[in-house]
């Protein structure tokens, strides 16, 4: 078992505008998915991109659109995401404070 | 593409006092993975159990322990969990206000 707080992952940047931190991972045991956090600073997004694999996305704070084939969806703290394989998508900060959210990644298929 | 809000997901009753939402599932087409939302009261606590399947936790709002082979390991928002495969655990909610955490199971493994 490992408890920690997500903020004593060192967070490493993404993209201009975005932090990522790797709260649970293969290197914390864990055998099939990892768990990161990201943090967008007002105005940046995420890369926009698509991929084999999905993403289980749940807003933790903050206020922003998820763009993708079906438009831009507006996210807020509590809004759920899932972004099944190969659909293009991007994750904009759309408000005035920085906007932070969980994502789920199957573990073999980490990029970076 | 699915984007809720995880409020919007029927809460089921778990145990006494406590609440789970599956807010990603098999049925909006997650492959590998689920996410839950758990809602426990004041006082209250998850089953104490131990499986063969992982979780991995973020704690959303409230204050409690997760109790385990290594004690009562403190928990608050923010806090991150990774249980492995047979770590006996429970999660108690000691605070006054309702704790609410994440839970991402392996889909193949949801026993209820």
């Amino acid at each position: 078992m490992k408890i920690s707080n997500y903020h004593e992952s060192e967070p490493i940047k993404e993209v201009d505008g975005v932090l990522k931190r790797d709260v649970i991972s293969e290197e914390d045991g864990a055998p099939n998915y990892c768990m990161r956090v990201f943090e967008v600073e007002t105005g940046s997004s995420t890369a926009s991109h698509s991929h084999q694999w999905e993403h289980e996305i749940f807003i933790l704070n903050g206020k922003g659109v998820i763009a993708g084939e079906q438009g831009s969806i507006p996210i807020t703290k509590g809004s759920v995401a899932f972004i099944g394989p190969n659909e293009p998508h991007c994750i904009v900060n759309t408000g005035n404070e920085h906007l932070e959210f969980i994502c789920v990644i199957p573990l073999q298929k980490q990029k970076k």
